[in-house]
């Protein structure tokens, strides 16, 4: 029997999900697949958009798939088209209001949508949010125009990423975000300080302080932050993205207290006390289990998506596969500097109950008398008791993501600080330190 | 009561174990250190040596502390000092065959010499080895002396280092290597064969061929290889680094199959039945257990010699600690071109009994879209019943450290095919591919 696969959304989510289907061995004759997405081009990289905005590539390099490439598979993939409502009942989604799909398997990955503060003047043109092609190519417009001044409203790596490529036009860019550090989300106030330094001169900060009007006639011409009138040609709004649900949530299916879609780890949706047998959700739209607090989040990242991905396209093809709790290792490279955390930061640590022992290192990556070596600075949090390692902040030149990926292995291994620092690495004076800055930060965290 | 510490041996592992010793706290008032070392420099780092032939530092450089460092710290710390015999009975060791010194704990770092393999003419003149600050400044010397031909015995690390070295400054350079493919201890021979192709514009290679003698009259002229005659200004010799043990051996303590000394796992050393209470070994000259084997076989690693010293000096100042069986991971740079290896190789699988599956798959560095990216190549080994990772190689042009690090840490943990198919990596385009090449292999190694 051929099954009938329905895909919501052609984001990261949905189109892994597809691709790994299409992988399977003998996918192509058991299922017929559709995939329902709004946009009009195959796959966007999203992600990639500030470094296009930075002159690194054209936007146009981040169409990595046309819908073609899929229609050629068998793939009935459809652009520019709506999902209105979902039927659980009799199974099948509402397209455009008027046709039915009919389902036997679902996949929603309906995403996220840019977070518009309730604001005044958020519709005055010259404002912006970043989510997608046609947000990039409208930027990209305005930045065109011979603006004077930017303004971004949120510190986010998004938000820091294109205040970057606002700066590098000669576009005077200021940054103003609510909470008293950048990067609120991934990093504690002392490593954040750091990368606030780091772009003191391509950027100015006002922190700690909420935007509470957009001002201008039809277009923006200032924003209003505390006391102070900020004057802006370009207003990018980069205040976080919320899971879009409505039409899940109007099918009945449950959102949790984080906003996105809950699901079982077979990522299965809950409708009443059940989970569905055959409706998965997947990406920025549901809610993950913190791998650290063991308590509901949001993951919006493109790894996390992956993931899912291969989770769902498991249970699908009848492979029985369970997504585990999330670490949501994250990473960025900013104005030439990485910037990496896994796990939790301090305030989350305190906010969910749970002690720390923190230690932090400043090292090079490299032999002290080896010429390219760049500084790098570690912090490590451990569970106070256990001290096993439960987040890692890094921040360097190079090799950040790397070292991420090992300590989002060592967070999941339940690896102590002894063990960190009894655990063998390799060495190189080209390529690393003999004892590593990680190695420095886990014992200044116990003492010895 | 002070105790009196004496470590023989002043490379990397007997000055890690004084220093951390050092780093103790209320160590300097609780403790007498002597330490004695045969060579006239405090510490020398010979991993860095082929880097400075190469141009990239001077060979001064590498000369890290000098011995007034450590007697400013109240250590009696001699060079040019030979110990010539160990008194297990007593507790003292025998200094330039005249002084005894008393110790209650005797640490032996005495290290690795340079096999030399044997053949006619090892003693003539323009035939080195590479093991410290005095070969290193000959080397150079011959170097500038305009040579027209080097000679390389051995293709591991430190002799295709070198063999860059010669290569650069214009010197018709040859390696050669007894087993058919370059590293063969780090290296399946597909994945060295593309060490290979990376340097065969710099240096000719015969490899599965032994050196059968060195030719010359006081000075070499050419080197035998099979039928053919070599000309050869300058012969390196890099065959391998051989423990040196005899006053251990000497002394009683036992020496184990692969040549180290035999320790038990706080790195005390045996004789007869037992392993002695005052007594450890570290470094070069001692045998560990292999993490995948659980055979006996030698680490010849600044970076094994450093977690061993602190298990060492840790058990010194009275904190217990063990040290685990061995992966040995290792890094180097080939001219530009990163190598890494953990675990074991197929050769090594094979021998010892121990069915594989293998992976291998070749990406780039960052997402496609990327400035910059560079290739990269892995080779994942898995044990074929529990698919448990045992053994990694991967060759790119960057974050192959990093990436050795995590794949450590992989094998330690008991990550599967599977696990690392379902686990979170980080991603942002200027850092990472979505879809990791770790993850191919792995994929690759299991089939779904």
């Amino acid at each position: 029997m051929v099954k009938k696969v329905v895909i919501i959304g052609g984001g990261a989510a949905g189109v892994d999900v597809l691709e790994l289907l299409l992988r399977g061995q003998g996918a192509a004759e058991e299922m017929e697949i559709t995939l329902l997405k709004k946009e009009e081009e195959g796959f966007f990289s999203t992600c990639g958009l500030p470094f296009a905005l930075q002159g690194m590539y054209s936007i146009k390099d981040l169409s990595l798939f046309e819908p073609e490439f899929y229609r050629a598979k068998g793939i009935d993939f459809r652009t520019e088209t709506e999902v209105t409502s979902i039927n659980l009942e009799e199974g099948y989604v509402r397209v455009d209001s008027i046709e039915e799909i009919r389902y036997d398997e679902l996949v929603i990955a309906t995403g996220s949508k840019p977070f518009i503060p309730p604001l005044e003047g958020t519709n005055l043109e010259g404002v912006y949010t970043l989510s997608g092609r046609e947000d990039g190519e409208k930027v990209e417009a305005a930045m065109s125009a011979n603006p004077r001044n930017a303004l971004v409203i949120g510190g986010g790596i998004a938000g820091l990423q294109t205040a970057v490529a606002f700066s590098k036009r000669g576009i005077y860019t200021t940054v103003v975000e609510m909470f008293p550090y950048l990067l609120p989300s991934i990093l504690d106030a002392d490593m954040a300080s750091i990368v606030q330094k780091w772009l003191y001169k391509e950027i100015s900060f006002i922190l700690g302080k909420p935007v509470s009007a957009i001002k201008g006639e039809q277009r923006v011409k200032s924003v209003i932050v505390g006391e102070e009138e900020i004057p802006a040609d370009i207003v990018l709004m980069s205040a976080g993205m919320r899971p879009s649900v409505d039409i899940a949530r109007e099918a009945g299916i449950e959102v949790g207290e984080s906003g996105g879609i809950v699901t079982d780890r077979a990522l299965r949706v809950k409708k009443g006390k059940l989970y569905l047998d055959n409706v998965y959700a997947l990406g920025d739209c549901v809610e993950v289990i913190d791998a650290v607090t063991y308590r509901p989040r949001l993951s919006q990242l493109a790894s996390t998506a992956l993931i899912q991905a291969r989770v769902v396209a498991n249970n699908i093809r009848g492979i029985s596969s369970s997504y585990e709790p999330c670490l949501s290792p994250t990473v960025a490279t900013i104005s030439g500097l990485q910037i990496g955390s896994v796990g939790v930061i301090t305030e989350v640590a305190r906010r969910y109950g749970i002690k720390i022992k923190v230690g932090k290192a400043i090292k090079y990556t490299k032999a002290r008398f080896f010429p390219g070596r760049k500084l790098i600075i570690a912090k490590l949090l451990f569970e106070a008791y256990t001290e096993k390692l439960i987040g890692a902040q890094i921040i360097s030149g190079e090799t950040v993501a790397e070292r991420i990926n090992e300590l989002t292995l060592a967070i999941r291994a339940g690896i102590t600080a002894r063990d960190i620092w009894m655990r063998e690495r390799c060495f190189d004076p080209s390529l690393t330190m003999v004892e590593d800055v990680i190695v420095d930060a886990a014992l200044k965290a116990v003492g010895s």
